[in-house]
This record gives C-alpha cells, structure tokens and sequence, in this order.
C-alpha cells in the first residue's frame, strides 16, 4: 500500500489540508457518478480468472518461440508496460526472457530502419496496441514490421501478431479479423493513460515472465483502500495536498525517485497527470526527477530557482542490501559510512533533501511503497489513477478527455495532403 | 552548425528582439570577460593532438581487454557521455565495442548490486571521474567495483582503472598516483557542467569507438562561428529569445527533440541550464519533450495547460530513408502517405506541432542541426554552453557557480555524522 505523508507540508498549507480534504471528498463522489471512462475504476476486481489465463497462454507461445516481442503503441498503450517493465525486470543483462522492444512510438526513419536491421535474424512476435488502427505513428511502425514478419514466416506471420483494440470496430480489429491474429480487448469505458492494467500493459509484462495475478490482486487491494471515504485515504491526502499547493501558487510538480528503475514511471505519471488535467489553461505542470544524480543536475534549481514548485518523493524500501566497504587508507573519508547499507544512505539522502528542499521553498511530500513486486507495481498504478482523478475534479477540470490532443494531428493531416 | 530559427515567434516579443540582441552582446562581453571558469571557451582550439592521441590510446587498450567500461561520475561528469554515446551508438544490440555502463550517480543497492552481478563474469575497466574524489554517490561505487576488480586481477586491477580528476589536488589524485592508475585531467577553470569535451566526456566515448577527433573538430567551428559579434550568431540568437520569452511571462522551457535517442541530451541540457540559470529566486525552467511520443503524453498540456511554457524544437537532418510501403487493402488508411519516407512525415508532425503550439500559446523556435555526427554534436554542445552562458549572464545571475548544491550535503553528512 501506498502511504502518503504530507506533514512537511503544513508550513505552506496555512489554512491547513481539511477544506481540501473536504474537496477530496466531494470530487471522489464525482468520480463515482462517472459512467462513460469508469471502466478502469473498478478494473481489478472485474478482471476474471479467464482473461488472465489467456494472456498467459499468449505469453508462453511468445515465450516459446521469440527472441523478441516488438510491442507496438504510443501514449497510454506505451508507457505503462514500458514503466512495469523497467521496474521489475533485471537491470542488466537479460533473465533469458524475450527481449521487449517498443516501436510505434515515434517517426523516426533511423530508429525504424536499425530496428529492422536488428530484428532481421531474430525470432520475434509483434503486439500491436491500438484502438482504432489508424493512429500515425503506431499504424507505420506495424505496416513496416508485419512486412519483415511475412517474409521471415510467409503464412505463419498471423500467428505471431497479437492486436490489442477494440472489441468490435475500427481498422485493427478488421484487420486481425481477417488475418486470425490472436486477439485481446481495450475495453471502451477505459481511456489510453488507464489502461496499463488491461491486457495493454498485462501482455507484454507476461511475454517478460512477470506475474500479472501478482500485479492485478496488488490493484485489487488497492480498491479497497483508495475507494475508502475517509480524509486518511492516501490517494485523497495527495489529491488535496497538491492542489492546496497549485492553489498557493506552486505550479510544478516534481515526482522524485530514488532510483533510475523508476523512470519510465515518471514518464507514465506524466501522461496521466498532465492530459488529464492540463485543460482550460490551467493545471500543474508535471516534471520528474531521478536522485540522487539530479540532485547534481536539477538540485540547484530546485533550492534556488523560481519558488514555483512542489515536490513529491517516491520512496520504494530497499531490495539488496551492499555493504560500503572499510579501506584502510580512506583517502576518500568514506570510512565514516563504512559498514552501513548503500540503501541506509540513500533514505538519508532523501532525508536531508526534503528538508533542503522544504527550507529552500520548495513543500516536499513523500509516497512511501513497499518493495517493488509486481503487486507493489500493480497497487502503486491503480494509486495513482485514483488519485489523479480525484485531483482533476478538485481543480474542476474533467479528467476523462483530452481534446487538445487533436491540433497538432488535424494540422499534420492537412499538410500531408490526408483527404 | 546550428541554424537557430525564432521566425514565429514574433506574435510573442511585441517589442523585437533587437533589444534583446543588444543585451547579448553585453553579455557575450562578460562572457569574454570572464577568468575564472572560462576555461571551456576556448577548449576545442586548445586541446592538443597529444591529449587525444594519449585518450584514443587509453580507449585502444580499453578496447582490446574489457567487455565492459564502467564509467562512474555524477552530474556533469556522467551526462555529457551519456547524451553523446546515446546519439551516436546503435540503438540495438551491439557494435563489437566494449558496452558502456555509467555507475555512481545514484545510491541505489538494487543497481549496485545487479551490476557488481553482472560484472562478475564480465572483462571489465573502470573509469572513474570526480575533481576531488570524495562526491559520495562515485566515491561509493567505485570503492565497490574497485572491491571486485582487485578480486577478478589481483594487482593487475591498478593497470584497469582510468581516473579523470583534478591536475595535483585532491583524493582521487592521490589515489591514482599511489596506485599508478592511468590519469586524465579535468581542468580548474572548466566547472563539470561544461566538460563534455575534456577527458571527462572523450574517454568514455572514444572507448565506444566514436571519433573523437571528429568531435572537436565539430566543436571548433562553433568557436569560430558562436563566438561571433553579430547579432545573426544562433547562440546569441536563442539566448535572446528564450530571455525575452522568460520576461513576458514564459517560465518553462521544453527542449522537444525528434527522435528517442536524444533523450540524455536533454538531460545534458536541463542541468548546464537549470544549474547555470536557477538561482537567486529566478530562472526557466528546464524540460524535455520526446516527440512525437509525448505528444500523446504531454501534449495536451501543451496545447491547453497553463500558457507559461515556450518550446524550443531540436531538429537532426534524416540519416535513414525508410519508405512507408503501399497496402492493397488499406484498412489503417495509411496509402495516401505510402511512397513517403518516414522521415519527411516526421519533419511534417514537427510543423504541424510547431504550428498547434504557437497558436495554442506556447511560443516555438527551432534549432536546425546537421544530421547527427561526432562533429555535429561536438558542434550541438559547444553552442549550448555558449548560449547558455550568454543567457544566463542576460538574466543577471553568474553562469557558474551552484551555491544551492550544498544545501541538501550540508544535511546529509549531518545526519550520517560525518565529522
């Protein structure tokens, strides 16, 4: 579970959290009501025995007989699996799981053409993501991989696709319709950035040997707690907090991580928060840290910049325990540390940061989570989902859409001359 | 060379930007001024063929005896490498050069320990980059990887390990010199977050086998070329316009690059910015955008969040031509772009953006740059540094000093009872 501390917060909150707990409250009641992009709200508990075994049947035929699984998608059909995945798996070497590479992300000629080069004399499988079939990006990346699946394989390429999309309509569905791809759902009542925890982020976690029952109960424990009506909720206390500091001017959040494992979370944290409440020109603008080593990067501006920001800390407990050697000659005056754990320091780090930070001017908040499992990853996901609805129906924005989205596409789209 | 491009941001800088020319010129004439930490401004055209023959023949043996160069630094002496090796190497699986692996930025036990596992049976060197060796992030893990690479070579470790650091001063000369490890300089008047083009940025990257010669060579025509007192040198060109946004109100900066592999150069960026400009309460703040990817993440934000942020593209000529094939059936729509290369698509997505943005609010320019080398980016750096000081000297604070760095140390070695 995820623990939210604010205590550090009250010199910035002078009114105190209450009125905005009290807003917290009234906007979970909102989320409640909400019928059209809810799916995801109760997705845990609603996610049956059936589905998961059939994503783990795909996994192990992946598994079986691919070096590579190229998962195929942008925006939330990315950026979930991708964060899950450098969360949980080793970082580096390989565990003799397949390798997951993601394309369908970009418009890159380079990255494409090396992709291709790579994949030539590898077994892989491709996962299409998508929910119409026609975005851009992920619609090039798929005509130009399938095309390097069909002369490695001839007939046995459609065995090797699996499309996420829709149940019924649009282009991808018609497609694997056709061709007998293997198929799974993105339900409709489910936006992109909420969707990791469908079969989106669940089929390539499991092509890479994670547990994804592991990862759905640690959600389902997570409805439990973060649905609670109570002013102790975490997910409430984070929601009210950062919007009583928006509200005092602080506009810039920084998510702050203790190691470079979380960064692909930052990434996907930034889709959620930043669609779904940068609206009607107003909303935090979320930004990310990976400490200590930005703390030798972006640690002078965040004691000494613009006094516009807020911070959260998001601290997993330690998994490894290494030891800072004794040296006899201690040129370097680490003997002073010498016998502690690696992770001892670290906390300390984090410690003496928050409150540099805090006395600086910057309000420092902290998420504690537990060791980092599937099921922490799982719970730590729906954490946010939940609380980041909660925060956009405080600040009166709708957390479901994201009609901005369109300008630059219908722009690009005249241009190319789309009819 | 960089081709800086403010033409659309007119609507924004009512007044022009020849006030802001003639500010940068004043600045350019500090900059000139300048003794103490100036050292990088004439770096390229000093450094000596016999310091990049001495590196290219530390990168050799490197080459020849190690799967594996473990670089461990921080800051500025870990981010300059790692932006270039990310721009210049494959994007898949391996050249036959040794793997580069960056340690010391962090105080994680989960990545030390994984690494110290994957290191076991792994040929291996160390280069180990700190002025005064007693940072505790390198310090840590170099006492560590040092640890094993005795137990691997006995006493022939000492012949493995590569220590940049300061000329005569300092632990980690002292070290060096007892241990007889091979030695590189990092001068005093070059401060770390503009050292890419020392020793400290050309080990690392010479052992991966990029030229480093090229590299300097790029970096020397920008001295003839952002050096210039004109008010049509790009470096003072950007320098002027990011002020004159900053003082109408845009307070966030997002540098928005093209393709993956340009995502630590955008982690170079936000530190010799943020470091250089954050400081007595004032400053832009530095993001980065990878597009078209966070386009469906952050782009909502752009196009209707709070309209404080300008936006500054960086845009590498095509390296790749890959055709976007033709499909008889057609159901992702795609035909009416097949024949294309995927590149040209690219650059379109990149006006249609610029295009959405600028009308949304947010204010873009661009930077053109040649397709992506070893002298283009040598290049890319050099006019960065350039420009940023320029700027930073504009805003009214000192490009380089980082007083708010302390703060957070100040704690922690009071906490961890470090006398």
């Amino acid at each position: 579970m995820v623990r939210t501390d604010i205590s550090a917060l009250l010199p910035f909150i002078l009114e105190g959290i209450e009125p905005w707990l009290e807003k917290a409250a009234a906007a979970a009641e909102k989320l409640n009501a909400e019928t059209a992009f809810a799916g995801w709200l109760h997705l845990p508990s609603n996610t049956s025995a059936e589905l998961l075994d059939k994503i783990n049947a795909a996994a192990a035929k992946i598994r079986s007989d691919s070096q590579v699984l190229l998962v195929i998608g942008i925006g939330g059909s990315y950026l979930g699996a991708r964060a899950a995945l450098e969360l949980l798996r080793p970082q580096f070497g390989s565990d003799g799981s397949p390798e997951v590479i993601f394309a369908g992300n970009n418009l890159s000629g380079l990255y494409a053409s090396q992709l291709l080069a790579y994949l030539e004399d590898k077994d892989f499988s491709i996962n299409v993501i998508s929910k119409s079939g026609t975005t851009t990006e992920p619609a090039v990346a798929f005509r130009i991989s399938y095309s390097l699946l069909e002369k490695k394989y001839g007939e046995a390429a459609a065995a090797r696709v699996y499309a996420t999309t829709d149940a019924n309509r649009g282009a991808l569905r018609t497609m694997a319709d056709k061709a007998g791809f293997t198929t799974f759902v993105i339900p409709d009542d489910v936006g992109g950035r909420y969707s990791v925890l469908t079969p989106v982020g669940l089929l390539p976690l499991a092509a890479a040997g994670i547990s994804i029952k592991d990862m759905i109960n640690g959600a389902k424990a997570g409805e439990a707690e973060y649905l609670r009506k109570s002013s102790d909720n975490p997910a409430w206390l984070y929601a009210a907090a950062r919007q009583a500091l928006y509200a005092k001017g602080k506009k810039i959040e920084t998510l702050s991580f203790w190691e470079p494992r979380f960064r692909f979370l930052g990434e996907w944290w930034k889709q959620l928060y930043g669609e779904s409440e940068g609206k009607e020109n107003i909303g935090i603008f979320p930004a990310s840290l990976e400490l200590t080593a930005d703390l030798h990067s972006m640690g002078q501006y965040m004691q000494e910049g613009e006094r516009t920001i807020f911070e959260t800390m998001l601290y997993s407990q330690p998994e490894a325990p290494v030891v800072i050697p004794f040296d006899e000659a201690d040129l370097d005056g680490l003997n002073y540390i010498a016998g502690k754990d690696m992770d001892y320091v670290n906390r300390t780090a984090l410690e003496a940061t928050a409150k540099a930070h805090t006395d600086g001017g910057v309000p420092c908040m902290r998420l504690d989570i537990p060791a980092v499992t599937a099921a922490s990853v799982g719970n730590l996901f729906y954490f946010f989902e939940v609380a980041c609805a909660v925060s956009a129906y405080i600040s009166g924005v709708y957390p479901f859409d994201q009609p901005g989205v369109e300008a630059y596409k219908k722009n690009m789209f005249a241009m190319l001359g789309k009819k």
